[in-house]
């Protein structure tokens, strides 16, 4: 179990680092600046995009690029483990995954029809999302059932001839505000008298189809995060072609599961480097900062909580290692007890770490001048988005239990 | 220690308990819905105005106004026991402290004022707001220093005949973006080669005086919380009459203590009556929604989620009361101690309690369709607002262990 | 909702304190250190009853005797919230609560006869245990079933002509092991067939009956807790008259109810005694101790451990006056969903601070040097001992779900 | 960075499971039921010696013998990582550490001599040691000082003519208490007007010299932990040869520090195998006990609690095969930082599993009926054997601070 940096990744991780550094971080705040200057705060201006692509442009130039595809022949084949060193750096700004094409949901859905999709699928959705050319939503989520139990996701699609035709409401599509979102890929229920998991499929169903309304971005502690934006959709005989369906009917579940192991766990590697930030920063502060004619850091408990916060974050980062090592060598079922455990742990972690660094910010730890409000309000939609913490621990002690079901006492 | 709800106020509670269901709630999405229109998102649309003095109006003719009087001949003059029942139910809605001009900053300012104000500054300020005429601000925080120190506090104003010039910054200054505020109460200093604590004063600054810069909101978890604000505000050469003083020169800690021992326990109670709004959506959730064919609260942990949240309010609720009976019975001293620990305990209770309330709803707990993800952006703000927790923790502690400094191991 | 201390038992608090203080707690160690001198460390010493008996008998000269006969005509006819201040002081010592006939499980005993006993069975037990001259064990705990669910006990009784035949085993049975111990109070089985909570009943047995053979002393970390004993106490064919059943057939679960209410608060006010001393100490520690130049409370984290034990134990206090206040002024029903709330909070905070307060003290806070690993392991117990935490968790939650289960959401 | 296990360790770790599994824990309940039984619960009776020095006997003829030597040509040259798999087994059984020679504090006093002796130290005490002949102790803690800050210890040490005369006190010495113990390393001052870090020597004293008293045994929570013991000594005139001094006058702390680094780790190994032992306990209990009609595992919150030990279980094993990384990879000095963070983590979350698994169990969880209680009563002193919680964690913040002082606020 290799849980270290390979000397394979090093060089690419101090690039990430520079190129986040030097290129991604000076432009956070012009970016900010722009949102909403073109009136709607969905439309992006010139610059905004200007700023995305220039980035991005650049960073494909010195094949900084889709370093996401692990395991695959396409571009780097990194190991799983290799790419959480990677994510972490990319965590440190809200801008750096999309600028090396890494970003969710864009990699979970590119997973998706790298591995399900029909060549036809892929000429036509996967080639330009790899390229970086348009981007992608994941319609899952429902506003009027607990989507926890994904069973419960009721959006319809009926086959009228050689057309899916959907109705329903999606909310929490996030990316859905980006006018360079294109495609999204859509659970729904297909068959509706087949056994509980047998009911859903996924279906394409491009951005702009005749009968999507999107209705309203849902907030996030008042945000819209345009214009990236978590849209609440409704679909009103909606028409894509048959052929949009991914894989077979009734295996909406299996697509699902596919597409989940990943995108949990780049979520938590990017946690880790927010707390990382986040850390870095509350130590800074600690060390500059004067009050009652002492630095911050000789106060009361501030020692301690440094101390917890760093151990905390080596536990985590020790666990999504260990977590992207599974992936990379046992079974997804295997691995999925793994995943679990570190989608609880990561964001809990971060969040705490990152509410301890404001805190001892004072105002300016929830304000627009440290990224840790940002960090904070991100990190706690991870605890239920990709399945709400109680759910994973319920998947991780049935696993413990297993072990013990019907074996009686210690022998 | 009577802690009960006493039978003068039980009708008094009955009466604000209806107003807010009946009367406030119904107008708070509407009221959410005009801010902006206008432009500006803090100059207030007519609508918006028309609310909230119709409100006022209303709650004002059937004198249901100032309760936060305690203790004083005019008004009810309820103990701050009872007006801690009263105070909870304000909590529950956002607007629902103004309906009743029981609103912070005011009330903590009309303290200052009526307690230290000369009879001409009363008539002048005390008065309308009393009527709830006018709106004001308190400005103490500065961002160039560690205010949880006030101390630090470094605004000069430097006499120059009948005049004080001020310069310098403040921010966080609460209710300055409302276009009704139109007095700021300035902690300055006005003498600084004097001792530690008596180098500051506080003046009196009308808003809109020459040299006055609002540079911009402070954002609160990305809220600007318009139109009420927490504005950051520059001061050039701003010139007011050398009157408008209060109490005298280097007496500025005098009146700041005077001023944020209620201001502190107010808020608590109000943090109460969010945990109690939060607790309340949560069971109702748990009790409705389904998922894995169970109803929620029938799932995992949440029957424990439900009695530690009951537990923890019971639990800062009396001990909020019971400070709030300190207040009532004993010196200010002995009573800022127990005001130290509830400032502590109450935010930190209430976040908890929203916080699990968020994670029992998932996606709607961190959007607009509930309000808790607004509950929980504000109650984060109280764990440094007049003061930060660790500075309360000190406070408890020294009091503590002053019975047992230089007195040895148990006899 | 009076809760402070009324001017009746204010100078009880005083009495009692002063007893504790320079007349019980100067005689633990030789008490202690008596123990096993006999041979069996269940045989006490003459040495020993002196002491014990010592104490009572002085008490009870001074009318310091039964305070726990709460609402009752006889002794003192104290308030629930009266005791409960009693109760606290008496929590310091661990001699404390015999020496005024006010220790567990006699008081619980002997309301049990008080409330539900024939004259006879008040004459030949009621009395020598009002009088200290006996003291009682209450046996409903089996080692092979899962006592929290108390349908679950089984020892069967099987009436034999005027005659109990009583089969089974109990387990910590408290207090068992004193040689004083003359009475046991047993659940037991005596109609199979009933409905779930019609099964039981409570049946008077005589210590010593024949049949009856004591096995061992249960240990708690280690302890025996000699001579008071939690005994494994097996039942072959024990023969005692039918008229030692109390109250009736089946009416095991009213009795138990009757007897639970009172003898948890009672240890929860116990428990906040214990916890202050604890407090007390860790605060002496601190302010004498030195490390790395300076006092121990001027390190790390020290102020805020003694802060937030403070504040802990100042809720827990007020929550378990309201548990009284609720014995005192409502339903027991009703007042059972406050003794649940307690009888989660006390101990548990309670262990927080002895924890606390041990690791201040290093190596000796663990030894036989403090008090405090002595409690410690008392208050363990009391997470499951009359219900486990979660038992009461779950009861808190009921009523609190109770108001919303077919409400719907907020209207 | 690797973690795993390796290839040579793998058939190791199979053999010392079994050897546990079938000869050291069968003998358990023997070994125990003999303490006591020759009088002085200190003497061992003649079963005792031969239950231990049998499983030694067995161990030390299949080579399992003697694993902690890591990093040395003598023995198996097992790296630290290799020999945390097998430290985590030894912590199954409280007999399985001492059966393979591997138990404290002999191995790191055996380090020590190793390390710092004279080849006349090294035949004289090494050699017994490290066939298992004799046993030994170390004495650092003393009553009178905090021993937290080692600069405090006070037992002097005068040179006379050619031997050293010992003065002072100290307890905590762990076995002392056992007959078989025969040489305490001794920390002392011999140079009392040095700098403070100069002042300290160790000396070798050989178990029984004149004019040492043992003065009693400390109780752990009410334990002796016989015959082991954790012994208060007093030291009268003890004179020892002049070359029983190790390495160097002054140079006690340079002793210490490379005695501790090993000793601290190895114990956090132990605590992570005791705790995967109470998990194990713990759902073997949840999937066989029923109450209300349910497996255990099937009520309340008992999935997230099993679910949040495999968790934390999980993530310290992780840390402390980083730390032991770091021993076997880096400098001293940087694998402190380590070291500290898994000493304040392993005993805690092994405190808090055992905790959980108690609860799970009721009364027979905290009784002698499961090995619960005696791991808990054993965890619960490291945190502050070698060094309590807050200095490692101070160690920890200060190697993160100082990446940042002086560097102001983020580039």
């Amino acid at each position: 179990m290799f849980l270290g940096m390979s000397d394979r990744v090093k060089p690419l991780v101090e690039q990430v680092r520079a190129m986040i550094r030097d290129e991604v971080v000076p432009l956070e705040h012009e970016y900010e600046a722009e949102i909403g200057k073109a009136g709607d705060r969905f439309a992006m201006t010139k610059r905004q995009i200007d700023i995305l692509e220039g980035l991005k442009a650049k960073a494909k130039a010195k094949n900084m690029w889709n370093f996401w595809l692990t395991g695959s022949e396409q571009g780097y084949g990194l190991t799983t483990v290799e790419y959480a060193y990677l994510a972490e750096e990319m965590g440190r700004s809200h801008l750096a995954a999309e600028t090396f094409n890494c970003s969710a949901p864009d990699t979970g859905n590119m997973e998706v029809i790298e591995r399900y999709g029909t060549q036809a699928q892929k000429d036509r959705w996967l080639k330009p999302l790899l390229a970086g050319e348009i981007r992608s939503a994941y319609l899952m989520t429902e506003p009027s059932v607990a989507s926890s139990d994904a069973t419960n996701v009721s959006l319809s699609a009926v086959l009228d001839g050689d057309e899916w035709v959907m109705n329903g409401e999606k909310w929490w599509a996030s990316g859905a505000g980006d006018p360079r979102c294109k495609i999204y890929i859509t659970m729904c229920v297909t068959d509706p008298d087949a056994d509980k998991h047998k009911r859903h499929s996924q279906i394409f169903v491009p951005a702009g189809t005749k009968g999507i309304t999107v209705l309203r971005p849902m907030q996030v502690f008042g945000n819209d995060d345009a214009p990236h934006g978590h849209m609440h959709i409704r679909f009103e005989n909606v028409r894509v072609p048959k052929d949009n369906l991914i894989l077979g009917r009734g295996r909406g579940f299996e697509v699902a599961q596919g597409r989940l192991g990943p995108g949990r766990i780049h979520h938590c590697m990017r946690a880790i480097g927010q707390a990382e930030r986040a850390l870095e920063l509350m130590c800074r502060r600690a060390a500059t900062r004067e009050a009652f004619g002492k630095k911050l850091m000789d106060l009361g408990a501030n020692f301690d909580i440094i101390a917890e916060c760093r151990m905390e974050i080596e536990m985590a980062r020790l666990l999504c290692l260990k977590a992207a090592w599974m992936m990379d060598n046992v079974s997804k079922v295997e691995a999925a007890h793994w995943i679990s455990q570190i989608k609880v742990v990561a964001p809990r972690m971060a969040l705490k770490v990152v509410d301890e660094s404001m805190q001892m910010h004072g105002g300016a730890g929830v304000s627009q001048d440290t990224p840790l409000a940002k960090m904070w309000t991100g990190l706690r939609t991870l605890r239920f988005a990709d399945g709400p913490d109680a759910v994973h621990r319920r998947q991780v002690a049935r696993t413990e239990l297993k072990r013990y079901v019907n074996r009686g006492p210690e022998p």
